[in-house]
């Protein structure tokens, strides 16, 4: 800036000493390692109470284990052991069935920060940064003074072990026993053994927990885990199918930024501008790349390197004019609506809550050129204690978040809704909810953007907070609509207790001063309520759920409809299932019972039963009707369209569920709603 | 571990498949530059919003200048400019009068992540890490595709200046347009420029917020800033003291992890061990370090590098068990109380709050082997809006914390308090309670431990934790004993008003019937009381505060007693002072005045003028008597023993306030408190 404006004042100390001063700062300036920043800098890394550190090195071991099996397209067999050794030191061992690790990668993998294969790749992973298991080697070196052990052997090949530390001055691996051996009864697979000072605890941030919320999303895995006493505990594998492996893609042009844009342009192998948009980057078409060039001014054949800043800022500024697709969802591996169901039923631990709101998959968007998308259940009321906050469970790509919640963008996301609206307690509409009530949010994406490198918290950007706003607020309709009919209903039994007490009374004693017999009411009854009443009753059974739903017509008129639910199809006897009623269940467990010619005030029943894992996940209250018009019924939703199974004729009415072609509107809805 | 162990299940894919996966992910396994890592990571540097990204650059401008500065004893005067050139893109200019930077170090100091002077040093500065300037310049290069210009000049010294953008895959520094120049009317500085994509705001969590709050802790600095509209705003120097300089000091041995100490000796100059802990550490003395070595088994003799990990293990070990001195105080830089008032008045901008908690500093604790000391301020009532959460400003080595408030210890600490008993509301007792109060926290620290680089939140140490947790309960004390005695001054004043107005009517009525004059109901009425009574008035005039100190004597004997508070010094007029009651007013302000024979039922006035820009942080709440039984007394406290000044006669009183005797027990009993 010019010299004039300048006020600087100076002091009336002699020249020589200030020119010192610069001069001797300058002795001072030096570089620091990265490994010496994140040695002064352990609890960034996670690495700061006992506890979690105890934790967080058992994450990064068995996260890389999953990561690479799953790589591989191996079903994981992971293994966990803890062994105490008094004085606040632990042995750990992780080891699993993955691939294994070449061997000249070995001391690189384990030995060296910001050293990884994942770092570079669009696509869902858990590990992605290259520090996590080198920054727990070097944690457990600091805290003991001892050297980490690692074994890996590839199919076919010998195994090969050896002792690694970290050099901190130089961030490189210090590597001694290497040598090959025979690892009997082992086909392929990886195992790390390291000390670290640690504190071994039981309850909400434990070992245990991490690894049990773990084994819930991963239901393809097997861990196995034996504690510091000795005591062994097996999550069983749930599913032997592999979850669908998630394709590493290209960049998203979207929300891209000029000097990112220009280094892309300056390394493609490209010969000119429009293939190097077509090509390099997803979801550009021909066509947009064309509209995006007109846009910016720029020919299409300009060589990328030759693009000039401000021909890369217009194309940038294009970018975000034109209407370019949605990123592609299959670098995204879900969780799925039974899952998540299954998750929050581990937590509910054997207590039975009032609803399970249909969880609520979200559609990817991205932010920073990073497809994510987002993932949220809610269950409510019954025996879930309802005097504290909300239960928050969070999860990224898979992995259970179980410490920093105040810093992650999930907890921020839930404290900005009004939750009084939905029938929760919260004051001045702001902060974590009160009631009786879990919240469950996965995000996946890509590239998780943490607040740290512990990756403990899920950094706020408005993108994905308002994904995860939309997604609760999905649930949180639900649940309202839930809250909301059942004060119908209860309002609908009262008026019925009342109507079927006092009018026989009333009957019977006018018949009796008349000297005539008493009347039959229930035809008049039917004609006051005219309603169909759909009744369901649950017997738990140890493993086995009897489920009933009896259906009364309180109506004038003979009824016919029909009945669907998406049962789980694993868990439903088909044998058992026959009667006239059941039509049929199709391959997702959606199933249809037809009831014919229900005479005014009578009912019928439909009953089956529910065995296995996930007899669990099935919510009675999730149950729809066709053939009637809806607005008649209590205790059952109507049909929605998007459900993919045929009705039993259209009848009109009113869905507050939400279609495809609706959703956009929706949306706005939804983030105008406060 | 043991082959025997091993449960791997094999799926039945071939061979040769597998072997190629280890292989392939080998192909891809490559170093990741710490640069490229915090370019996909820019959101953990506080660059994520586009409004934060604005802040975040000129705060590591400005916390540099301020840095070096201090560093070289001169009065900081700040320049910080924002131009807006559209399309959000934003030129930023700051500019200081600090030493200057050596020209071959400026590539590095500018263009280069963790490079920097005082990563290894212990002593408190604002910036240590090396990351922060370099990252403002490798953000606004991606965000701008634009490159920074730093100019600097060394007293005595021809100024240089180049244009530097940072290679990311290197990162190093890359130079351009380097060369030297007149920079006229500039002895020495340092002043850097460069672009990048933000959003100006005003309000809470603004650039001006930042200067605004960074001015009040910095009272020492100018601080100029022009904003993109072109509007001027100075903050004047408020003093030309500079704040005392930290003092370098050597690691405490306390709380340090065996391979820390591990790597000490292997680097030490030390012939042997005993004098490389007396040398190489703060607070070991020969007798000290000849306990440890006693303790541990370690001959005295023993060369530091020919130590074993279990040698240096029961060193460790050992200096947990005995009783080390605390670090230090010279290397922290508290705020001051007087600040941390000032820094509270000028939040509440205008409204006048009903009580100031007499500001806390806490003894300086460890961890890690880092001195940090707490310092807390709370206000309370009156203006300030009683409807919301209480309001919380965070510092951390004097730089104002505006993001990440959920992830800070801070607030943690502050959730944790249950407020409830000290009368602000908390549901539950946990959370950041409601009512109309303002908390103030600083942590002074050779190195503040920051949960991420973006230097936004202070992370959870249980050390810290509970020196937060003690300073804000030491206000809160005396806020609920301010509340206590509010409470029992109200009830006397009912008490006096319903004595004042029906003994008069009845004496008056009763002389009435028996025609007598009315009696003197003084002396009964003092008879009932039997309180002295200090009554403060304050008439708040343009940049005037009149004071006037009521003193009643509602007792039956005439009284003698002296007053004591602590005054703005430099807003004071001695001149009208004077008066027969003034006694002295020492070098802190201290001021004693001395009420001489005050009869009974009468009472004295004492005044006083306060003016210019300390005058508001005067509390007349805190005002102190001697001389007299403080349980007499209303509206006054028994001077402090630990105040400095002599009271007037020792009278026998409880003081609830703290001496540094008592603090070891207080702490226990604080801490126990819930």
């Amino acid at each position: 800036m010019p010299s004039e404006n300048s006020t600087a004042e100076i002091t009336k100390e002699p020249v020589v000493k200030k020119t010192s001063i610069a001069h001797k700062l300058a002795e001072k300036q030096q570089e620091i390692s990265v490994t010496e920043f994140f040695e002064k800098n352990k609890h960034i890394l996670g690495f700061d109470s006992r506890s979690k550190s105890l934790l967080m090195g058992i994450k990064e071991a068995v996260d890389n284990s999953l990561d690479a099996c799953e790589e591989a397209n191996i079903l994981p067999d992971i293994f966990v052991r803890i062994d105490s050794l008094g004085d606040e030191e632990y042995k750990i061992v992780v080891e699993d069935n993955g691939p294994g690790i070449v061997h000249r990668m070995m001391p690189n993998v384990f030995g060296r920060l910001l050293y990884g294969s994942r770092f570079h790749a669009l696509r869902q992973s858990r590990g992605q940064q290259g520090i996590g298991i080198s920054a727990t080697i070097m944690y457990g070196n600091i805290t003991t003074g001892r050297s980490a052990h690692v074994m890996s052997k590839i199919d076919g090949e010998i195994a090969r072990e050896m002792d690694i530390v970290i050099d901190t001055k130089t961030n490189r691996p210090v590597v001694s026993n290497d040598r090959a051996f025979i690892w009997e009864g082992k086909e392929h697979g990886t195992s790390i053994e390291y000390y670290i000072k640690g504190k071994y605890q039981m309850g909400k941030q434990s070992v245990f927990e991490y690894l049990k919320n773990t084994a819930i999303v991963n239901p393809h895995s097997k861990v196995t885990f034996i504690d510091p006493n000795g005591k062994s505990f097996v999550f069983e594998r749930a599913t032997d199918i592999m979850p669908v492996k998630s394709k590493e893609i290209k960049p998203h042009p979207e929300g891209m930024e000029i000097g990112d844009f220009q280094k892309y342009a300056q390394n493609t192998v490209q010969k000119n501008v429009k293939s190097f948009l077509t090509n390099d980057f997803t979801r550009v078409t021909s066509r947009l790349a064309n509209e995006i060039l007109t846009k910016a001014n720029v020919s299409p054949d300009t060589k990328p390197v030759d693009l000039t800043r401000d021909q890369c800022k217009g194309i940038v500024k294009a970018i975000g004019e034109v209407k370019i697709m949605a990123p592609p969802t299959d670098c995204l591996s879900p969780i799925g609506d039974m899952l998540i169901k299954k998750g929050l039923m581990h937590v509910l631990d054997g207590m039975r809550p009032e609803y399970y709101a249909p969880p609520v998959t979200r559609a990817p968007k991205s932010v920073n050129g990073n497809p994510f998308l987002v993932e949220a259940g809610i269950v409510y009321g019954g025996d879930i204690p309802s005097d504290g906050q909300v239960t928050i469970l969070r999860f990224a790509n898979r992995v259970p978040l179980l410490y920093q919640p105040g810093a992650c963008a999930i907890t921020k996301a839930i404290s900005n809704i009004d939750w009084r609206r939905y029938g929760l307690e919260q004051r001045g509409g702001k902060g974590i909810p009160y009631g009786p009530a879990i919240f469950l949010v996965h995000i996946a994406s890509t590239k998780v953007p943490f607040t740290s490198e512990g990756k403990e918290a899920v950094a706020e950007f408005d993108e994905i907070t308002n994904e995860i706003v939309l997604a609760l607020k999905l649930c949180a309709r639900s649940l309202k609509s839930h809250l909301n009919k059942d004060e119908k209903k209860r309002k609908t039994r009262a008026k019925f207790e009342i109507v079927q007490e006092i009018l026989p009374q009333i009957a019977e004693k006018t018949s009796s001063y008349l000297d005539r017999p008493v009347p039959d009411l229930d035809m008049t009854i039917s004609k006051i309520m005219n309603v169909i009443w759909v009744e369901p009753t649950v017997e738990n059974k140890k493993k086995v759920r009897n489920v009933t739903y009896t259906i009364y017509n309180y109506t004038r008129e003979m009824r016919t409809m029909r009945l669907h639910a998406k049962l789980p199809r694993e868990s439903v006897n088909l044998s058992l299932f026959g009667g006239e009623n059941f039509i049929e269940m199709n391959d997702e467990g959606k199933t249809t019972w037809e009831l014919k010619d229900i005479p005014p005030s009578r009912n019928v029943s439909i009953k089956f039963e529910l065995t296995g894992d996930m007899a669990d996940t099935f919510n009675v209250d999730e149950i729809y009707i066709s053939g009637i018009n809806p607005v008649m019924v209590m205790g059952a939703d109507a049909l929605p369209g998007d459900w993919g199974i045929k009705g039993m004729e259209i009848v009109e009415f009113e869905s507050d569920l939400i279609t495809e072609e609706d959703e956009e509107t929706e949306e706005a809805e939804i983030l105008d709603d406060e």
